[in-house]
């Protein structure tokens, strides 16, 4: 076992030498413990800054964009003018950003339960945070699942789950009554979509099965679909989208949406009309996580 | 610059041992230094044995399916009968396991230059070696660059070059010289299929562009498609095809490549025929590499 250790750790240095799996840690910019958890970033080589919380990686500043934009704009994509958005978590700003570009969007909640997640990215994260100070946005540092419990019913286009991991604080959020809540604020075109963990990690696949299975209890379509987001574990992330009325592949029209695009269209580093239909293709391991669900 | 590194060091651990990305290398079972390389497998907990040449991780039991699927099946599934296909480096034999899976393939040459690959996969990937004994097959330890300026024109349905990455002796299989005679092998309808690293790689990048306009000078078809592949570095893979007639996404007839899979489709993993125009899908950031291209 010595022998193993020895040769993991040379591994791992060489691994770390030759890839781009390596962060290349430079140094620790900040760490604070909040009243919810480790906040940390660092300044790293290979991805810019790193936001960690209870040693997660959350983002960095150079592939944050993917997880931002396809939280968001499938979504609104499918829709012909969004007006309201719920962001569930997300307190670095990140989801918020992506839902302001749409000109037709008149309103975003954003529900982060740590302040100090908000108050760091600022700070340290001005590209994610950029649109904090927007006029049509209301902050609430506020716990998630109260917030849905409390919110009107009938009232946004889009909610989106932007949370850390299910584990502690954030458990709350992946649950069959916080998503029944979920349901009842979207209006009847509304839509809501989550992150939902990487499949190729076996320590998920239970858990993206039942999230399926409890999703097809309460929303009529149910659809997953996944990005590269090379920071997170094994670079696959996917999301889970769940939605009142529209099939997002079938009811996808790409000429309407690249015009709904078309203002902020350099601004969008992965999404585009062409992602669109095939973040929702699976591959066939994925495809049987949902045999039978 | 010490606190630094300390703390890269927790980091790292704190890293795998949260995240699927560790590989959780248990031993050492076999190492070796070959006339052109060092050849090493490792038994890890997270993706089964790990393949390395020269430390770069070529496979895993785990996640292998993804890169072997994606090389052969997107160009097989274009044609209709497809007869000969040439495999340059590939030594482990998933390439070849995948191509011989189809009944009209009655010919197959792998080509590898270092013999000791091959039999080292043959002992510790036996899954992976699995086709290397099929009688289709011809096994040629041998310079692939020679090989292909020796073979007869207008021969194959498909070459993949299912090389290492574009430094020392594998260096001379990534040049204009070396494509344009896999151009000549090709029947009207061949189709060339390289995997071309990871475009979220930035020291990749340049490469990646050059490629694409390389091809493009040789082929009138020059499509990249991608696949998740978690051991791979990012998590990204590219793929580039280059192709004498067929449009991968708009010649696709995903009935007729339904029926021709339906015999072995419960072997794979990965590839479908969703996924097969899904992968030529291209996030913004990768189709702006190829902006003047």
């Amino acid at each position: 076992m010595a022998e193993a250790k020895t040769f993991q750790f040379q591994f791992t240095e060489f691994w770390e030498a030759q890839t781009g799996l390596t962060f290349g840690i430079k140094g620790l910019l900040h760490q604070e413990t909040s009243e919810f958890q480790k906040i940390q970033v660092l300044e790293t080589d290979a991805f810019g800054r790193l936001l960690l919380l209870d040693g997660l990686v959350m983002l960095t500043d150079r592939d944050e964009f993917v997880y931002h934009e396809m939280i968001t704009h499938p979504s609104l994509c499918l829709m012909e003018e969004p007006e309201r958005v719920l962001v569930i978590g997300g307190g670095d700003g990140g989801t918020v950003r992506e839902a302001l570009r749409y000109a037709s969007v008149r309103e975003v909640d954003l529900v982060e339960i740590d302040g100090r997640v908000i108050d760091v990215c600022r700070e340290f994260f001005p590209v994610v945070a950029s649109a904090l100070d927007d006029s049509r946005l209301t902050i609430h540092v506020a716990d998630g699942a109260e917030f849905v419990r409390n919110a009107p019913a009938d009232h946004y286009d889009l909610v989106t789950v932007d949370s850390t991991d299910p584990v502690g604080f954030a458990e709350a959020l992946f649950g069959e009554d916080f998503y029944r809540e979920c349901h009842r604020l979207l209006k009847p075109s509304g839509i809501l979509a989550a992150q939902t963990e990487s499949p190729f990690d076996r320590s998920f696949r239970e858990s993206i099965s039942d999230a399926h299975r409890m999703l097809g209890r309460i929303f009529p379509q149910v659809h997953m679909y996944l990005a590269h987001i090379p920071t997170y574990p094994t670079g696959t992330w996917s999301f889970t989208m769940g939605s009142k009325q529209w099939n997002p592949v079938t009811d996808f029209d790409a000429q309407r949406a690249n015009r709904q695009l078309a203002p902020f269209l350099g601004y969008l580093q992965y999404y585009n009309t062409d992602i669109h239909a095939a973040s929702f293709a699976l591959p066939t391991f994925v495809k049987r996580l949902f045999v039978g669900v």
